[in-house]
């Protein structure tokens, strides 16, 4: 039963994936038809993969008729390495972090010439950014971003540094300007923004270090850095280094 | 391509979804082998169909050979509404009540017979807690469980009375017992526990609601209760009252 049913040379598994491909976060709820449409699949064909799909909980219906991403895939997603590991490492420190600024705190990676979210934590009272758990952001831009991107292999840097554009009127758009500040943020080991990828927001960010390998970034977004400056700093590096002794203790493969 | 590889009558979806359904808590990396043992399939099988989800991303595979859930599961699961509804809502007020308390901080919803813990932050300082993002633990043995089954149908209710058993020696497992505790829970309008879950840790929960509806529970876990009790009850209220206006305010639909 494998069916003439999709594009041909497509696989059965394909379309599987392609069902699931077609959610993403600006298509959180689907109907039938729109998950027929984004994955290239005749409706048919989509109905009976959405069918399996819900069936084994990867998909759920809600009462309007329209598909979510189930509780199965949420479970089997917080396997994942990038949950089980540092994120669940670094939670704890990034709650003292939290506890210790009542600033919005991050924890993220590299992900090519992106900066990937892992976490997150904010109060109601913490200044509001554009990063959510899951979101991609410039390296260039943020202070995770920028602190994993001085840390990055030559070739990432060659590639982000031909591609910077201004996302504010502050973002840093001269290659010699941003590399001079990524050799300063290896050398003082910390990176700061100041409303370069949000009016209003400021930001302070190191690095966390797996024994000599920077894998992740630790970063609170302030509304100004002014005499804090100092304090923020310190507080960040002993959480980046809690994090990196406990990584280094074997937590994390 | 169909092929007869797998059981009479298993469909490809069935056979893309067994292999993503090897990976549990207990079996976060597993070889080929493994994958093709717990889906039940042959190894070609099992090969051709690791071979795709691991190109799609669904799958990683580490140094070691061993496969590990991608983060391309994990951005998906990210849009599931239990994840992108109640818990983005709840995280600045958990986060608030983390700041006040210090304590561990949960946010569970019912699951059947049990308490599904969709969020949890703790400091270094809180005491040890045996549940997980992700974790399932019986509703009658901790806070968030008991606000929940206080306010679950009669038939849940009736289900839980029949199964109780003793988790520590203070676990509650006389049913006549636990429905008093229960009619107090709604009167007064938090649960507390007492060692019934863990030895060594009490905790205090109240109910979220949206509207007239409980449709999650917020959790406080401490080393004793004593007389701190009304300042935690105060606390998570308040708490649970931000999160049940914002969901009214249309945030979650």
């Amino acid at each position: 039963m494998a069916g003439n049913t999709g594009k041909p040379g497509q696989s059965v598994a394909e379309r599987v994936l392609a069902v699931l491909g077609a959610f993403d976060r600006g298509h959180r709820a689907l109907t039938l038809t729109e998950i027929a449409h984004r994955a290239d699949l005749p409706v048919p064909t989509a109905h009976r993969l959405v069918g399996e799909l819900e069936k084994w909980g990867a998909l759920t219906r809600r009462p309007d008729n329209a598909f979510v991403i189930g509780r199965r895939l949420w479970d089997l997603g917080l396997l994942a390495p990038i949950q089980s590991g540092i994120r669940e490492v670094a939670a704890p420190f990034m709650q003292d972090l939290y506890a210790a600024t009542l600033a919005t705190v991050h924890l993220a990676v590299r992900e090519g010439t992106q900066v990937l979210y892992v976490d997150r934590l904010s109060g109601r009272a913490s200044v509001p950014v554009v990063s959510r758990v899951g979101s991609r952001l410039p390296l260039y831009a943020t202070g995770v971003g920028k602190v994993l991107l001085a840390h990055a292999p030559d070739d990432v840097r060659r590639a982000v540094m031909s591609e910077l554009r201004p996302i504010t009127r502050h973002t840093i758009v001269a290659p010699g300007v941003l590399d001079k500040q990524l050799r300063q943020i290896r050398q003082q080991g910390y990176a700061t923004t100041v409303e370069e990828m949000t009016l209003g927001a400021c930001s302070v960010a190191v690095p966390v270090r797996n024994g000599d390998r920077v894998v992740a970034a630790l970063g609170i977004v302030v509304p100004t850095l002014g005499r804090n400056r100092p304090t923020l700093v310190a507080a960040a590096q002993v959480a980046a280094q809690g994090v990196g002794r406990t990584l280094q203790d074997g937590a994390l493969r």
